[in-house]
């Protein structure tokens, strides 16, 4: 694989668990890495399996025609790429920034990027740091289509699938943060239900392969909802809106019953009792999507 | 599959969706199988089907040494089961209440039926309506396991797996309000999703299939999260709560500048700053099980 690459340069700004994940994989596939993160010494591994280590930012930049960041969000982010310095370095450059933040952030930059003469990407990484390098990886990224097309080969050589959402900047992290709300909010109500469920005294490990089988149910609702938003049918037939409150009900109180704060649970059952209160127990789930987005 | 059924007899109280899916899975089993609901007129199919209708929620129990019910909650169960002409018929026979509530109110059901000497299993239903009588149900029970073992026959004409958690009573309420909690915290967090991604462009159908590759992703982590809290270990290496919660805020940040109410999301953020507050920062999310917990 490494002869693919033998003539490509990448530098990696931000060396926290994602970032030095993408590094090593650029190095497995003999990309020539250039490093650097502002709090030293996170480089180390790295150095040992070829990557060249940068003492400055822009240093770092001026090794590389492509220039990946990917840092806690795009204050950081800011910190680091809008001094003169770097930004002098930078210019006639691609950045690819992988730093997940709101779309408005993304446009912000791109706005400034383009300000300073740097070519420009933003993406966002949806997978763990364990699948970068496999296939298993899932890259999203949005901007001018040929800059992506240019740098594809060697972004592909960070593993996993590369879905260029569009030309409008902010997409990719539109996408970002919805799917990460998705990703955290289930992650809370797991957290949650462990909880309650320890205090009712059954072990995260017995709860677990049943977690399981629920999260094998929610994809296929995930398309089925998707369905019903998008055409504006919200059929409650087989499950409305007054059940699963009922439900949200149950989980609060039993939560509560063991001093275990129920802020997540309560919220959604505000959300649900308040799309009832419109007028729409008798409709699906997806209702709450439509009353969430009310102007 | 009827001749192994044709000397059973089962009684459904309840025909909201999951008491039509559970009475109709008996009937194509063969089962004779007598149903009433609190509002008449439910059970025109199900005749038509073969199903006996009672005239009473009485004359419905009489009609069987099995009983089951599938209400909306525990104080429609008991509207239906406690009045004395009900509670009398009962006497000797077998209850599967597979209505969802609080595991203290399966106790007291419990309760109640053993001073009225009314042989009593608890159980929850894990699976969509769609499932019952397919392979794909997931019934969890609690209560005697002798009992248990006796009607297991009859009870996998429902179809799926039938799992005996124990023979406290109120294991299978306190396993079916964690799986509720991660079921509809999870949806709570996808109809979020849709409604943040709506208004930034982007349509459900294309949403969805990144959804799904969410969706995909957590069954693993279930099991890690699992093991690391049983164990007490709560390595933050990969993805410390700190990363987490940067996260949450952009998803917060992101919808309340659409106008989109996020309460979900700082529920899960605030439980999650409390956790870095008391110094858990650099460990793995799981941590916030261990704090939610705390006395």
């Amino acid at each position: 694989m490494s002869r693919h690459f033998e003539q490509s340069a990448v530098t990696v700004l931000g060396l926290g668990p994602m970032g030095r994940a993408l590094a090593g994989a650029l190095l497995d596939a003999g990309v020539r890495t250039t490093v650097w993160n502002r709090t030293p010494g996170r480089d180390g591994e790295l150095v040992e399996r070829g990557a060249v280590s940068a003492r400055t930012a822009a240093e770092a930049v001026a090794a590389s025609p492509l220039i990946v960041v990917c840092v806690v969000n795009y204050d950081a982010a800011d910190a680091v790429l809008r001094p003169a310095a770097v930004a002098g370095a930078l210019k006639g450059r691609t950045v690819v920034n992988l730093t997940a933040d709101t779309p408005d952030r993304a446009r912000d930059t791109a706005n400034w990027a383009a300000a300073h003469g740097i070519r420009y990407l933003d993406g966002a990484i949806m997978t763990p740091t364990t699948t970068i390098g496999t296939p298993a990886a899932v890259f999203i990224l949005s901007g001018p289509a040929g800059l992506h097309q240019e740098h594809r080969p060697v972004l592909e050589a960070l593993g996993g699938t590369h879905t260029h959402l569009g030309e409008e900047i902010g997409r990719a992290a539109a996408y970002d943060v919805a799917l990460l709300d998705v990703f955290w909010t289930a992650m809370a109500g797991y957290a949650h239900a462990l909880a309650v469920a320890r205090a009712e005294g059954i072990t995260a490990r017995e709860l677990a392969p049943f977690a399981k089988g629920i999260g094998a149910i929610l994809p296929p609702l995930f398309d089925q909802y998707a369905e019903d938003l998008d055409d504006g049918t919200f059929s409650g037939e087989l499950n409305p809106i007054t059940s699963a409150v009922s439900s949200m009900a149950h989980i609060v109180h039993a939560s509560e019953a063991h001093g275990i704060d129920a802020g997540v649970m309560r919220g959604a059952e505000g959300m649900t009792r308040r799309a009832i209160g419109l007028g729409h127990g008798d409709d699906g789930f997806s209702r709450i999507v439509e009353v969430l987005g009310r102007r």
